[in-house]
């Protein structure tokens, strides 16, 4: 890198103010001068030009697919070997950009596979501490206001290899991927209690699947009446059936367990049900050896997706920073990076729109001069939650953890511009 | 109903006032009270559990797809019989909901079919008017600064059945359906231009596609410096073959076609190049026989997607109006509902975000009586321009036109509830 930089160091290792990101020069050249067989193409009667010009193309189709060339985007599978509908699978956040995931990529996570319903058959039912017991049917709650709402969903085991004592080479995806993004669209539960009549005496809901295990949870009913959806709708069309289909309880900002899949019923309740996923899963096991229980909100979280395990930069060069950053207690206020492993951050540039309960895409200009580097990325949201250090992490919760690992993730970057994952 | 509506009474017809749609008793119930049959069912050891309750369920899957019973929800294809990669595919505007177009539904248009590339062998070359020409592969792309943007795309031939002199009989996505909105990510196409050095003589850029009629239109270079992207990403993922795969010029808020698909090259120019698509087609025939040429941007454009032609209103209700609204000016920033041909109106709620050259969803509560209606819907923009009547548009553009059509859209609600096109 012979570009004269050096005024617009941000932070140590090389971070770049944000401001720079899109001037003139900022980046090495990566393309080639063309070249004379280039500019012959040019002609469109060349004989040089690419198979796919001289012949017509495909046909219209119904419902697109990605590229063949693309087959390698896909979830990464951990399922039980013994019962395959038990397990999850990953997001591979480091093959994406944006921050709506595709529906075909958002992550899974089903205790015992995916059900094969029938909306025709299906009816969500509301009961328990009501004045009068009601059953909805797809067609009925079509009927109902809707609200649609761009929300990150993130199980509470996302990234618990972060609990390892040692640093777990997987690909960022693999690792953190149990978090997806989605524009949902659904009817606001609040008016679909109130239509049944909310008993005083009612606390708790208790939200159960269509699944084969029935899953359930116990949510408070504040919660319920304030932003929670049935939705119907994902990223424009109908909940996928890996996602919920023909509906799912989305509570945003939430752990992902509580957003009950092929939601069949709301059972109101003085007091929530003490289920296996919110006793014996789903709980902060603390130092002391009790465990947090119903902490539902997920804390604010980010993570660099390049550069990231697996990747190597080629040459010394300017790279941008890609990463996601997130919190369930609403918007993210600000994505600092840093190049020398905390010692020193730059803040990143963030993608509109910057909304409460989603995925926010962050950018930073990082000039990398070919020596060992440890890539960090920090959070901090509107409600002046900061995403904690490892160490941090650690000493509040202990060793034993399992769920809920929220600490800021650290890149190595070798003399070879090799990416590993690293604890600092 | 029977409800006690009146106070809520925004405009004629029916029309109520935006903040009541969530309220507590606006909406008639649709649901069932519970029998006894579904009650028995919250037992989950219960025989009568739908079947996908007592089998496990399918295992996870790398990429997903939607329900096998949602195999309707697909683009409606318009090609030439003859020549079967020319023609169109609309997006079922009134299936969907949100902003975000799923990207297997993203409306389509082919000149000469969809191209198989090869991403390791297509390049982007840049040339003409410039210091040195240069070729970028996709590997090259990926490591320059990028931006995320959601953008509608539509076409400048969307609509165009509005032009007849009697009201075309077709569903809203099979006559307004193409456009679609998708989070596009890419690389600012001002930062190649700079690389290869762009000479002063330049004000314009021919933008060409990898396609086997090497479709190609002209732009001028100040657009593409201010805010145009040589797209990568689509809703998180690759770009999609039919839209482009692997890079498409992005053109925010501008004609369609003009969104160049498998971009091969962008020659700089002093003049335009006189292309087949902006020449004979995708001009503005005007009434003294003249055509607008080059006028790029799409007007505001408003459409309710519920309800709309072929729905039917199974009774006197209160109703959700849904519906899509647009202007490549930039935000919208209100839309107004009329429920009896246009003599009054009431403003929609508008869904957030609300950016700039995106689809924004808009929602209005509206009590039918059970007497013919006339629904409609009109956006203004953050510019002051409105969405004109058919009237107005008529009597400045005359009724030769084919492109470029924005009129008001009118839904007559007949006293069955049968939901027809209308003009008013």
């Amino acid at each position: 890198m012979a570009l004269p930089l050096d005024r617009f160091i941000a932070a140590g290792g090389g971070l770049l103010h944000r401001r720079v990101l899109l001037r003139r020069g900022l980046v090495l050249a990566c393309a080639l001068p063309a070249s004379r067989a280039a500019l012959a193409q040019t002609d469109t009667d060349s004989a040089a030009l690419p198979d796919w010009m001289q012949t017509p193309g495909a046909p219209f189709s119904g419902y697109g697919q990605p590229s063949p060339h693309e087959a390698g985007t896909v979830r990464r599978i951990g399922a039980n070997r013994l019962v395959d509908g038990n397990g999850v699978s990953w997001t591979p956040l480091e093959e994406l950009e944006g921050l709506i995931t595709p529906s075909g990529l958002h992550f899974e996570r089903h205790h015992n596979g995916v059900p094969r319903i029938d909306p025709a058959r299906h009816r969500l039912l509301i009961h328990g501490l009501v004045k009068q017991p009601l059953a909805f049917g797809v067609d009925d709650l079509l009927r109902y206001p809707m609200r649609s709402r761009m929300l990150f969903i993130e199980c509470g085991g996302n990234s618990n290899a972060g609990w390892h004592a040692e640093p777990i080479q997987r690909p960022a995806g693999s690792f953190h991927g149990l978090v997806s993004c989605s524009e949902w669209t659904g009817v606001p539960v609040a008016l679909l209690l109130r239509e049944a009549g909310v008993d005083p005496a009612a606390a708790w809901v208790i939200a159960e699947g269509a699944d084969a295990i029935a899953m359930n949870v116990s949510l408070p009913l504040a919660k319920l009446m304030d932003d929670a959806l049935v939705a119907l709708f994902q990223n424009g069309e109908r909940v996928r059936p890996e996602n919920g289909y023909p509906m799912r309880l989305i509570v945003p900002g939430w752990e992902g367990v509580l957003n009950v899949k092929w939601l069949r019923r709301l059972q109101l309740s003085d007091r929530p049900v003490m289920a296996r996923n919110e006793t014996a899963k789903y709980t902060e096991l603390m130092p002391d050896g009790k465990a947090r229980q119903f902490t539902f909100v997920m804390q604010p979280k980010s993570l660099i997706t390049s550069p990231s395990h697996g990747q190597r930069l080629d040459r010394p060069d300017v790279y941008e920073i890609r990463g996601l950053a997130w919190s369930g207690r609403g918007r993210v206020q600000k994505v600092e990076v840093s190049a020398d492993g905390g010692r020193s951050w730059a803040e990143a540039a963030l993608e509109a729109p910057v909304l409460p309960c989603c995925l926010t895409r962050f950018r930073a200009a990082w000039r990398w001069d070919g020596r060992p580097a440890l890539l960090q990325s920090r959070v901090s949201d509107e409600t002046g939650a900061v995403q904690p250090a490892r160490r941090a992490l650690l000493a509040e919760r202990g060793s034993n953890g399992y769920f809920h690992y929220n600490a800021i993730v650290t890149w190595a970057v070798d003399e070879d511009g090799a990416v590993t994952h690293a604890y600092a």
